[in-house]
């Protein structure tokens, strides 16, 4: 008899569903105040674009057979086009060539794994990091190596060796935090000291809600090298957060070089992304994009404002938590030995609450980090203020409670 | 400076684009008679329906908002649901749990490939083997075992130790042949002799023009086992091939303890599938599947009628062919020492023909195997019979000069 368990492939034998979505299956989801997850507010994605854009294309038998039909592996042609165009326009010279279309960021996110990534090869990340790039590197077995919170850290003889650097520049997730200038040009030093690539998730860059926008890193490469074929980068783009998440299309934009190699990877993973996905997308953001962002913007600024004045009032002393320029999430921790995933789990199941505990977003084998038992992340995308601020305040109050508790 | 050949995994660094995609470049693609791909027929695709599904999308807020918010991982929960009652009507009790949604089926094969293939396992497939499919598989370096194509050798002693075996039993790309019900029963008994599983490649079931359908593999083996849970089998299906491609929706079909796993691999490889297209799909399978399915019958079928009468009257003595049952490929073999390989590329500079050379759909590391070298394959779906007709003349005629330059 077949036994399945046998037939996995080692790596994938220890992958479990987490603990939050199980748990989170048990309860009545319609009573729980989210604060867990990341998506975007389905209030400001551009329905009559889209359906404006739908019926063009179907009203057009020749339109309507190309998005119907296989589309090429690299993409449909005119919307890599346009996203080279505007990303030349944000001052990263780069033509449709240095473009591959992909399911959303995390297909990038997968894909340049799978390009680079062979069992027991350095990896580096920041520490927190996205659990889905986690997720999306594990399948290749990579042994994890920390990027230092303190870029006088960043030494070439010390942290030589990784294939790549998975960096979030813009309000990262999870932690909203921001590299300054200063920074990204210490990393660009290090990559090219090294020789290793900077993989770059710029999934929130255009979600900034205060401050001067910063050069991207593949924008800072192509200028110090000349070239974006010269570039030491790939970044990672999507619609996901400025238009919405299931047209699942994002990018990758890195040299041509790579990029060709990229598609290979993609006709073998899933063959093409959806043409007529492509074709609403292309429309949409031609119409609708920057009306769109500045709508996303203007929400989220108020939520984040909201958020961190609940937090500001509820939470006792000792906890602190950052106030992102942008994106989706605030990060906070809790003082002394105060464990973040029991917090999670009482804010679950006594208080309602659903936060994502720290924990997850640490790397397998990095060790004991500073804030890995004692951090949890918030979201205040996806629901209105005052419900967050009832979310918050419950959470104030377990904190004031289990502090008591461990006194 | 950054050296990213250095930097790729080294089973990456041999991946190229294959010769014929960059020779067909070169040429203008309007002059040249395609009989190398095998897209579906645009002319097939239910555009009324769909164009109804998404007036009806947009026009209802609920129902839009689902459309562009993230999905689960698993699938559209309707979608599943619908799949599972279709092939439980067909004979294969299952439910939503049994179902995952994947991009396409070649998104299947990858996401199989990626749980079960660590370097150097055996998987065995036959020879020949759909290109897609050796693509996925590549990635995760399997050693590759042949499937004898007589079923007398199928001997559990000499094909043990292979994780599994994938196989199209329906009018298989590339050769058109399909397995006989004596050969499933026989490969189920060497998967429950060895212990390994089953790939089923079901893409081409539903196109069948002559003949009795023949119960799936995972059909046998949920009869022979007495339920799904129990089964060997994971079959990969995709409705590119009866609704359209680019809406990209496939599923995997197996026991729900395997599926749970697939399912963390979806969510690390791309979060989930397009809602909106699964969405569009659903609505479309329920009110047009049956006549889009009837409709590519009638058209596939006088199509390969005629490329078979074409082939009989062109062809010199010694070449031989297949003539499918369904699907849309058949598979020519050339005469003696005649190389396919030059056979393609000069029946594409010489005479304007497309075919694909059959050497492409031989795993690597098989060895010296009949028909490797002298093997191509024709598609009859895409192209009208009176210019398909017009393309095996040419190749008729090639063929005959080939064969009056080695005599």
């Amino acid at each position: 008899m077949t036994d399945w368990d046998i037939l996995y492939a080692s790596r994938m034998r220890s992958v479990i569903a987490s603990d939050i979505r199980e748990r989170m299956k048990l309860l009545d989801a319609s009573e729980i105040i989210h604060l867990g997850g990341g998506l975007p507010d389905p209030a400001i994605f551009p329905y009559g674009a889209l359906a404006a854009s739908s019926a063009a294309i179907w009203a057009d038998p020749a339109r309507a057979r190309t998005a119907l039909q296989y589309a090429p592996s690299e993409g449909h042609a005119p919307l890599r086009k346009w996203i080279a165009e505007r990303m030349t326009g944000e001052g990263t010279p780069c033509t449709a060539d240095n473009i591959l279309i992909t399911n959303g960021s995390q297909q990038g996110l997968d894909f340049i794994a799978k390009l680079m990534l062979a069992p027991g090869d350095k990896a580096m990340v920041e520490i927190p990091s996205f659990i889905g790039a986690l997720r999306a590197f594990d399948a290749y077995q990579p042994h994890y190596i920390g990027l230092p919170q303190d870029s006088a850290h960043w030494d070439a003889k010390a942290l030589g060796g990784a294939k790549f650097c998975y960096v979030g520049p813009d309000f990262r997730n999870p932690t909203g935090t921001t590299m300054t200038l200063g920074e990204r040009e210490t990393l660009l030093d290090l990559a090219d000291a090294t020789g290793m690539a900077l993989i770059e998730d710029g999934c929130y860059e255009a979600l900034r809600y205060d401050g001067a926008p910063l050069p991207s890193l593949l924008k800072l490469a192509t200028e110090r090298h000349g070239n974006i074929e010269k570039a030491p980068v790939l970044y990672t783009g999507t619609f996901s957060k400025t238009i919405a998440p299931s047209l699942r299309v994002g990018w990758i934009a890195g040299p041509a070089y790579v990029i060709r190699k990229l598609v290979l990877i993609k006709q073998a993973s899933d063959l093409a992304t959806s043409a007529l996905n492509q074709m609403l997308l292309l429309d949409v953001v031609q119409t609708a994009l920057d009306d769109t962002i500045a709508q996303a913007c203007l929400t989220y600024r108020d939520r984040r404002d909201s958020m961190v004045d609940a937090l500001r009032e509820a939470m006792p002393p000792g906890v602190t938590f950052t106030r992102p320029e942008g994106g989706l999430y605030i990060w906070a921790e809790l003082p002394g030995e105060m464990d973040a995933t029991l917090f999670a789990q009482r804010a679950l199941t006594e208080h309602r609450v659903s936060i994502v505990g720290g924990a997850a977003f640490y790397p397998a084998g990095t060790g004991a980090i500073p804030g890995r038992t004692g951090s949890f992340r918030l979201s205040f995308s996806m629901i209105d203020a005052d419900r967050a601020r009832e979310g918050v305040m419950r959470l104030g109050e377990l904190a004031r409670q289990m502090t008591l508790e461990s006194a």
